[in-house]
C-alpha cells in the first residue's frame, strides 16, 4: 500500500491549533503528516510545551515517508504579527486562511490525499474585514461541491440537512431538492468513502415525534416522506422519517450505517455525549476528502499542554480511511 | 417512615399498559401500589401472559400494606367492550381517561401519595370524539398548577421549555415569561422533590452555538440571557445560554442537577439514549406528584411478555423519592 501524505492545517495560531500539532507530531503515523503554518510560531510554541521537535520544511521535491515520533514537516506560511497564544489578533487572519488555501490547493493538485484541519476562529477572520461563514464553506468555495457536514465517532455517525442556522429558519431550509441532495451525496459518500455497499441511512422528522401524523407540524407528510419515497424506489436503503428522540437507541442504531438530522441540536449532542473526546467533523460532498476536529480554537487552553489530541487523531486516522477506500 | 401509597393507571387497555401493572406485580416494594384498571381486563391479560396474580379490590378501608409479589391491589374501573390485546378501540376510550381522573383526585384528596401513569394511545382518545392534547396536559387540567416536563435517568435529568409543538413554532414560543416560569418551577421542585439545595441548571441556547454572539439567531440576546440574569440576581444558579451539542458532556453534566433544553428534540435524543430502558417522565409543576413511563402503548408487543418494565419500575422508584423528599 503506498504511503499517503495529509494536509495538516495549523488553524488560529493563538488557539490550540499549533499545539496540537506538536503533539500528535511526538507520536509515528503510517502516513506522511505535512503540516501548514509558521515554522517559527510551532517551534516557540513547542518551546513553551516543553516538547523537542524537529521541523524540516516541505516542498515538491520531498520524498514521501511515514511520520516519525518528533518530527516536524512544515509547508511554511508566514505569520504577519509574532502570536502570543491566548490572544487573537486580526492582523494574522489573512495568514489563516492561506494556509488552507494551500493545502486545499494541493489536494486539488494530488499532492496530498486528504486535508485535516485544526480549529479557526470565526470572529477574528471576520474582525479583519474578511467576509467569513465558515471553515467548510471557505473549502467548499475553492474546491466546489455540496458540503455535507458529517461528524463520527467509533459506533455512530451522524449527518446534517441544515447547520448553522438559526432555529427559526429551520423549517424554510428543509426543501425537498435541498434533502434529496444530502441524502445522495450521503449515500454516495458512504459507498465511495467508506466502503459500505448499501448505506442504511436512518431519516430523523424535523418535528418532535417526526410531527405525530400531522399533529405536531407537516414537514414530514410534505416534504421528507416524498423525499425518502422518490429516493428508496431508486434504490437507497433509508429508513424514516422517524421520531429523533427514540432513534438513537439500539434498536435503531444496530442496523444504522449513519442518521441524518434535520438540524445541529438535533443530532449533535447525541454525537458529541458518545463520541466526547474522540469524534471527527468530516465533510463530505467535496472532490477532496476533508476532516476536522469537533472542538473550537479552546483560547484558554493554548501553550498550556491541556489540549486533548485525541479528536485531531481520529480526524487524521478517518481522513487515512476515506483515502484508502476511495483509491485502494 | 410511613409505607406510601402510589396510583398507578393501567393506560390504553390494548397496548402493553396492563402487561406492565401485572410484570411489575411480580416483584415486591416498599409501598403499597394500587391499580387503576379493569379486574377482567388484568386477568385476561395475566393469562395470557401466563403469569399468576392475586387481585385483590381497593377501597378507603383497605389498609396500607407493600406490596408483595404476585398480588394485584385494584381500584376497579370498568372497560365499556372487551379489550383485544393490539386492537384500539374507541368505545374504551372513555374508560382510559376515568382511570386517570380518579387516580388523580385520590392524590388530590390525599388518598394517594403519587400517581404514575402507564401509557395512553392519543390517537384512539380524539378518534373517540374526546378532545385531548396529552396525558400531562389532561391531568394538569384537573389539578391546575404549569405542567413542566422532565425526563430523567440515573445521571441525567432534562426538562424542557416548550414540548409537543412543530419546530417551526418553537422560537415564538421561548417568551420571557414562559422561560421564567419553567425555570422557577424546576428549580423549585428540584429543591422540593428531589432535595437538592441550591440546584445547578444548565440552560440551553435557542439556537447553535447558543445563537454564536448573535450571528445565529438573536433569541439568546434578547430573551434567553435576560432572563438568566434577572433569576440569577435573585440568588438562581444558573448556567447558560449553553450550546446544546457541547452541553452534554463531562465538564459541563459533573456539575449539573438539571439541563433545561428549550424544545423537545434538543434535549431528549441524549435522555433517551443515555437511558435506554431506564427513563421516567416527571411532570413538575403540578400541586400533586406524577411520574409516567418514558416510552408508548406498543400495541404490538401487547400480551406477548415482551414489553419490559424498567422504565415504569424506575417511574415508581422516582415517584417514592419524590413523596420522600415531599412529606418526609
Amino acid at each position: 500500500m503506498d504511503i499517503r501524505r495529509i494536509a495538516l492545517t495549523s488553524g488560529e495560531p493563538a488557539g490550540i491549533g499549533p499545539d496540537l500539532c506538536i503533539q500528535l507530531a511526538q507520536h509515528d503515523f503510517d502516513c506522511q503528516i505535512v503540516v501548514f503554518g509558521d515554522p517559527e510560531l510551532l517551534r516557540q510554541r513547542a518551546e513553551l510545551l516543553n516538547l523537542t521537535i524537529d521541523i524540516a520544511h516541505f516542498d515538491a521535491n520531498t520524498p514521501t515517508s511515514p511520520h516519525k515520533a518528533g518530527a516536524l514537516l512544515v509547508s511554511p506560511v508566514s505569520v504577519a504579527e509574532t502570536s502570543i497564544a491566548g490572544q487573537l489578533n486580526a492582523h494574522n487572519s489573512r495568514y489563516v486562511l492561506t494556509t488552507i488555501e494551500e493545502a486545499t490547493q494541493g489536494c486539488l493538485a494530488g499532492v496530498f490525499s486528504a486535508i485535516v484541519t485544526a480549529p479557526v476562529h470565526k470572529g477574528v477572520i471576520n474582525d479583519a474585514g474578511i467576509a467569513f461563514s465558515g471553515h467548510t464553506e471557505f473549502i467548499a468555495a475553492l474546491t466546489g461541491g455540496h458540503p455535507v457536514m458529517m461528524l463520527a465517532t467509533p459506533g455512530l455517525r451522524v449527518a446534517l440537512v441544515t447547520t448553522h442556522l438559526p432555529l427559526a429558519e429551520v423549517s424554510n431550509a428543509i426543501t425537498p431538492k435541498t434533502l434529496s441532495d444530502v441524502i445522495e451525496i450521503l449515500d454516495r459518500d458512504l459507498r465511495q468513502r467508506f466502503a459500505i455497499n448499501h448505506p442504511n441511512i436512518l431519516v430523523c422528522g424535523l418535528n418532535p415525534h417526526a410531527g405525530e401524523n400531522g399533529h405536531l407540524g407537516r414537514e414530514e407528510i410534505e416534504i421528507i416522506t416524498p423525499v425518502i419515497n422518490r429516493l428508496r424506489s431508486q434504490g437507497l436503503n433509508l429508513q424514516g422519517p422517524l421520531p429523533a428522540d427514540t432513534l438513537f437507541t439500539p434498536k435503531y442504531l444496530q442496523s444504522a450505517d449513519a442518521v441524518l438530522a434535520m438540524y445541529h441540536d438535533q443530532g449533535l449532542p447525541v454525537l458529541k455525549h458518545v463520541g466526547f473526546g474522540k469524534a471527527v467533523n468530516i465533510t463530505l460532498g467535496l472532490p477532496i476528502i476533508r476532516t476536522s476536529v469537533d472542538h473550537g480554537t479552546a483560547l484558554d487552553l493554548a501553550g498550556s499542554g491541556k489540549a486533548e489530541i485525541g479528536s485531531l487523531k481520529y480526524a487524521i486516522e478517518t481522513a487515512l480511511t476515506m483515502t484508502q477506500t476511495k483509491e485502494g
